[in-house]
Order: structure tokens, then sequence, then C-alpha cells
């Protein structure tokens, strides 16, 4: 087992390759250091120059005061092998390779890549890239990447990536929103993944209190059967969420042409990934979504949903989703029924999905939404709730943070996620629900899937009858 | 063929149960139609007020100085009945009668609906609901939903729904977009369906030349026949699109209980949809962009998506889409692949899925996303472009909207969709596309299944040969 700390936690910081051209990568980078607030010390290293951005610059990485735990490397492609081989010989710990040209360009770009790794084997160094955008720990204020970004949200979620989206544009979106940011922990974009690997990583990852959730993007897996076990094994404790595109034969073989990836037989996979317990994401939306609800969720006792709707037809819709992903429509208890049925009218028969629209003009919003996702959460036939809202402005309430949070304090083990739709109001709603660890899904499919993923990976915990405590799990604490 | 202006192009209206309380529904109905600006007379229907919103009231339907093409009708339960009478009696043309608890509900209910059908049998008026949010149709300033909205854009989407989500919240969340709003001709709430039916509305919808495309939510096909027949005419010129639930059996015994809909073998009536040519959506989200790309696409000459990514990763992920939506991967041609090589560095080899990423470093922002965009869009071979941009800071440039305009302008028979992640960039890139008709999608999966659509409807439009000019279809100009 690897120590990623210089990667993932380094104490200085060094970029070579930093330049004074704010709009060349490696003057990005820098800045993005910079800006970020890193700590700990951080060397420029540039030949050309006295200062970057005020810091003292270094012409070599020989000359720096002391060995940084990690340097980025910033360089044209022939200049790489050199810098990496004087970072092993002045103490480096670790290097992240941001250029690319390497071993999925061309012939000279692979014989280059071939002496990196000889390179690195001998130094005993932790490396990432190359071709890596680099990588992103809130907590260390490390944004080791080239995309300037607004400051993360620190979390409990750990991605590790064959692609550059969630150290980059990707994760720039999901920042950039006002409301429902994901919590993370750290994001590394392990480019053409020369050395860290899928199983450092999980390792790295189970082995910090703080990691709650584990996901990956991966094109190809480095050896399928190590990664089974040691994901099966995290698992236990801390979900693992997969992204793997190859599902069809031109989407392996584009994978192939990316990352260099070999074709396996996807559905073998598939099974053996499912039998592992390794929850899989169908495309970016659901992954993220994923994590997220992972994140904020205490693990279910079941596959039993329970549909609150204010849309008939939206609840119809999720009840498709619903059998489709495999989970179970909850069968409420006659109290339930009792609870719904006192907020409908005489006429509508209390049911899962249940339709609570009428009850908001019969009993007020505030109640309408309350009393009855009180009941179903209270529910000792439900494991997890799916609620839909509508918030035009005459659905609006001025009390919906005090709501929420009763209903998550009052029932901590029923997973509850949310999808709303609306203008003004929803945009309030979404502000009210801040800090409470309630998921907003886009629609109810990806809601559905999410919560799906969830069940699964509670089954695979209660399976293994897993009693240790999940720190950093700290379900509607985010 | 039913004459459906009365409905759909009022020149005056009645709201019986206008009511002065602004948080009742009749009150909230009365208040949009008023602020909604429709021009023709307004006639508030209430016995208990002199004015509504300064609007002289009048006591009873008889009592208006002139019947109203169509009436509003927001009482209780029991006063339905008698009041719709009265507009016939009166010779008001249509009605919308809002109450709910009608054939969705009790013994009662069932009863008030056949005597509700029976009425509108013998008097030849035309009738929504009961149990509607009502409609809108924005060109007519006609606000008819008891949910309060911003303006709507107008625009060649006609919808019709046993829902009030699409003249609902849903449809609000849409309006309340700043960019990217699709643009809507007339959206209806079936409610109960006891009258104007899905193939009344496709033939009102086949008749208006200002109608581009129609969506249909359906929980219950009426004349299933019918439906596919009349649908497969109108999809010779204008794409119909069908979001029904029920895929499952849990899921059409939710419907049964939402609407009463009859379950249907959902195999059988998939294949048959498929074989008249309509379009079935997955889910709310997928229904909407499809209907949009439909609205601003020109059909496509076949099913070759060119895909440039400035992600490898998604470019990848949007392989897979395409394979399994039934799209075809275009094969540039010679000329595309020399020309994306001049963008490339040397050792990466031009493909499809190209990835542009580095492109920007080497040839600025503006020339590696217009003439790698200009090159697949130019080749030959490709009939769909799909491109996702990434739209962090450092890759932003200040024409953006000459740019895509110029593209659009040179390639209007090509389809064109966009996914662009990033954060206030994004937002900026998101205004500077306004008006062109380029539409962007939240993900690369339902940017491709909305492709999926415009390719197959294009396809049902070349083997029935139709060359009828299909005004209200004026792509690129929404």
């Amino acid at each position: 087992m690897r120590d990623l700390r210089p990667l993932l936690s380094p104490r200085s910081v060094a970029v070579v390759g930093a330049s004074t051209n704010p709009a060349k990568a490696g003057g990005i980078l820098f800045k993005n250091l910079v800006d970020g607030g890193f700590s700990g010390p951080l060397y420029p290293v540039n030949p050309r120059a006295d200062t970057v951005l005020g810091y003292t610059a270094y012409a070599r990485v020989g000359d720096l005061p002391a060995a940084p735990d990690l340097a980025f490397v910033v360089l044209p492609r022939a200049a790489v092998c050199p810098v990496v081989e004087e970072c092993a010989a002045a103490g480096v710990r670790a290097v992240c390779i941001i250029t690319s040209g390497f071993g999925e360009a061309d012939a000279e770009g692979r014989r280059e890549q071939a002496r990196l790794v000889d390179i690195i084997r001998r130094s005993g160094m932790l490396a990432i890239g190359p071709n890596t955008i680099g990588l992103v720990v809130p907590h260390r204020r490390l944004y080791g990447s080239f995309v300037p970004f607004p400051s993360w949200t620190p979390g409990p979620i750990a991605i590790f990536a064959q692609t550059g989206i969630f150290a980059g544009a990707v994760m720039l979106q999901e920042m950039s929103r006002p409301t429902q940011r994901p919590g993370v922990r750290m994001s590394v974009d392990a480019g053409n993944k020369i050395d860290v690997d899928e199983i450092d990583f999980l390792h790295a990852a189970a082995g910090d209190p703080e990691v709650g959730v584990v996901g990956f993007y991966l094109e190809e897996i480095r050896d399928v059967r190590a990664f089974l076990q040691t994901a099966g094994r995290v698992g236990e404790t801390k979900p693992v969420v997969l992204l793997k595109p190859g599902r069809t034969v031109p989407g392996a073989s584009a994978s192939a042409s990316h990352t260099g990836a070999l074709a396996v037989d996807d559905r073998v996979l598939d099974g053996a990934l499912r039998q592992h317990g390794v929850l899989r994401a169908e495309g970016v939306e659901d992954f993220l979504l994923t994590l997220r609800v992972l994140a904020w969720s205490s693990p279910p006792a079941g596959p039993r949903v329970a549909v609150v709707s204010y849309s008939g037809a939206l609840g119809v819709m999720a009840v498709d989703e619903i059998v489709s992903a495999g989970l179970e429509l909850a069968e409420f208890a006659p109290a339930t029924r009792e609870r719904l049925a006192a907020l409908l009218p005489a006429w509508q028969v209390p049911a899962n999905p249940a339709d609570l629209w009428v009850a908001l003009e019969v009993h007020g919003n505030r109640r309408g939404h309350e009393a009855a996702l009180e009941a179903v959460l209270a529910d000792p036939h439900t494991d997890m709730v799916l609620a839909i809202l509508l918030a035009p402005p005459n659905a609006d309430f001025p009390d919906v943070r005090e709501v929420f949070a009763g209903l998550r304090e009052r029932h901590p083990h029923k997973a509850f996620v949310l999808v709303i739709y609306g203008g003004e109001v929803r945009e309030r709603w979404l502000h009210a629900l801040e800090g409470l660890g309630v998921p907003v899904a886009p629609n109810p499919r990806v809601a559905v899937r999410s919560l799906a993923a969830l069940a699964r990976w509670a089954a695979v915990r209660r399976r293994t009858k897993a009693d240790i405590p999940t720190p950093g799990r700290t379900a509607w604490e985010p």
C-alpha cells in the first residue's frame, strides 16, 4: 500500500514551467495555486524569470531551497524526461506531469512515455500524468489544475479519473452553482496513468477518514481482478461508483484511441462489477448526482421507495423508473394511508405514488408538504422517499428550511431525494435547503437511478455485515 | 375534423368562478389572463362580486353581454354541470373545466363526469377537462392556467398533455431560464379528456401553419389505430413526439389510477409507434429537448454524426450513446481529416470523435472552435454535428455569436447540437447563442437522444417523399 500523501496532501509544491504568461497552461496553473491559497511553500521554476506573481523563481529544480513534496511539470514534451530525472535527484516525492503528447500520441510519444515510466520506477517517486489537467484538493487549498476555479466546496467525495473534466470544466460547472454543490475531498485526473492507479487510489481513499464516497472515471482498468477485489473490500464501508465508457464496440474503440484502453467484454465486466458491489453510472449527470446522494445519505434498510408527488404525471413516470432500476414501490402501512387520506379530498384514494397537489389548496402549502412527507418518512414500510415538488408561486410557503430540517432530523435513516420544478420560487427553495443534506435531482429519472445505487450499496453493506463506523459519511451535515 | 379555434384562439373569454381572492384557483386564473394581456373581452362570472380586478363581474353566464368563445369553469364539483348547461344555452363555444374530482375520483365523480359528457355531446361545445390546469396560447396572450407565469416565448411547439406540468411548473421552469427557452405555439392540459382528444389536436396542429412540432404526454390513447394513422400522416410534415408512461406493469397501473388509463402491451405499442414514425421520449428532460431540437433543426439527410469534443472522455462517452441510439459515427472525408490535422499537433490523429482541446492552445480559442466545427459541418459525409464544448475562462473568446451565426448560416441543413460545460463563461456563451437556433443540451446523453429522434423523423419524411413546404418550421429563426 503506497502512501499518496506527497501527492494528495503535499506540504510544499513546485511548478516547473511556471510561466509569467497568464495565458499559458504553466502560468494559469501557478496562478491557480496562488489564488487558491495553498498554505505551504510554493516554488515557481522558470529559468527566464526572476519572480512569478511575486514568488522567487528558480532556474532549475536542483536550485530549490528544499525539495518539494510535489512538483507539477508543465513543459514541452522533449523537456519532460530530463526534468523528471532532476526531480528524482533533488528528492521530490511526487510529480504531476501535465504535458500531453505521450502514450496517447505518436511513436515518439510512446518512446518518451516508456522513458518516463522507467525514470519513475527507478526513483520511487509517485507520478500522475502525463497528459493530465492536474488535481484539486480543496481542504489543502491545492488547486493544481490549469482551469481557473472558484473555491470548491469541501466534502467526502474522492474522484480519480482518466479525464480532466472532474478537475476542469464539468467540476467548474458544479462548483459555480449557487446551491447543491458536491462536497469534494479530492479530484485527481490520472492522465495516462503511468504510475498511481485506481488501486493505489482506492487504498488512499479507504485510509482517509474524511473520504465517504469514491468515484472513478476509467477507460481502462489496469488489473480488473485486483480492482474488483479492492473495490469490493472498500465498498463494505465506502461506496465506489464507476463511470466507464465502452459499452458498445465503437465506444470501446474510441476509448482505445483516447487513452490506449484495451477493449474488454463490457457485459462480463458489468456483471463482475455488480457482483463486487461497484456501482456503475450511466453518464456524467448520473455519476455526479449519485456521488452526491451517496455522500449525503445514510444507507437505507431496503429497496422500498415512496413517491410523494405534486404532479400525478411525474409520479407515474417515476414508477416506470423505479421498476426499471430494480427498486420496489413501497406498500404504505395502514396508518400512513390514514394520514394521507386526512390530507386528501374524500374521493382521492391514498396510494403510492401519492399525488398531493390538491392537499395544498385544502390544507395550505406548508401542511400539504410537511404532513405528507412526514407520513411517508415515518412509515416503517418505506426505505427511501422520492418527493417531486412543484414550485409555482402559489405553492410557496415561508418556512421551507424549517420544514425540511425537521423532516431530516426526525428521519435520518430514510434516504430522501427531491426533484423540484419551478422558476424563481424553486431557486428560493434550493437556497432554503442548503446545508440540510437533502439532494435535489434535475429530473425523476436520475433521482431514481441515484436511489437505486444507494440501495445497492446498502445491500452490499448489509451482506458483509460491516458494522465498522464510517467517519466521513457524516450524513445530513455535508 | 373539428374546428378548435374557439378553444385555442378564442376572441373572448369568460371565467366562471373568477374569485376576488387571489389565493384561490379561480382568482389566480383570472389574474393570469389579465396579467398575460389577453386582447379580447374578458368576463369574470361571480355572483358575489361587482368587479374582479376592475372588470365588471356578472352573476351568471346568461347575463354576459355576449357569449364568449371560451369559458373557464373553476367551481366546486357539484356546481359544474349546471354551469356547463348554462354555457351551452348561452351559446358559449368551448369550455375548459378546471375543477377536479370527476372521472379520476370516486363513484360520485364518475357519475358527474358522465353527466358532463352528456351535456357536452348534446351541446356541440368543445371541452377540455375536467381536472385540468388549463391551457396557454402565447401568441394569443392567453395564459389560461392557475400557475402565475412570466411571458412565454412563442414558437412552433404545440403540446397536448394529460397533465398540468406543461402548462404549469415544468413549463414555468423552462420559461424562467434566461436562455434556450422553447418556443411554444400552444400547450393544452387535456385533463380527463372527455371531449377534445389527441386526434382533434393532431388535426388542429396539422392545420395551423405556425405549428412545426407536436408533443404529447398521454397516459391513455383513446383510439390507438386512429392515433397512429393520423400521427403518421401529420408526421410526414411535422414531427410528433410522444411521452407515455406505463413501460412497466406497475407504471401502467399507476397510470390507471392517475387518469383511468387502460393498460396496453407497451412493447406492442412501442413497435407500432416506431412503425408510424411517432418519436417516443424517455422522460421529461428528453421530451422537452427533443421538441426544441426538432423545432430548431432542418431534417438531416442521414444518421451520420460527427462529434467534436474539447474533452476526450466526453467524446468517448458520446460514442456509446450514438451507437445505442441507432445512429452512426460519420467517417470523415479525407479533406476533413486534413483540415482537422492542420489544427492538431503532429502526434494527434484526426478521428471521429475529434478531440480538439489542444487546438485551442496552439491556434487560439476562436480558431480552435471555428475551424474545427467548420470542417465537420462542411464534410459531405456528416449529417449531424454534436459539439461538446468546455467553457473555462481560458477557453473563452470574444466573437462567440459571430462564429456560431456564421457556422449556422453556411450549413443550414446540418443538424447541430451543443453541450457546454463551465461556469460564468458558459452563461455568457449561452447568451451569445440566443436566437441563432442552436440547441444546447444539458448532457451528451440527451443531446444524442434528441439527434436520434430528429434523424428518425427525417427518415420517415424521406420515405414518404413529402416535399410539401413546411411553414412554421422556420429553422434557425426560432
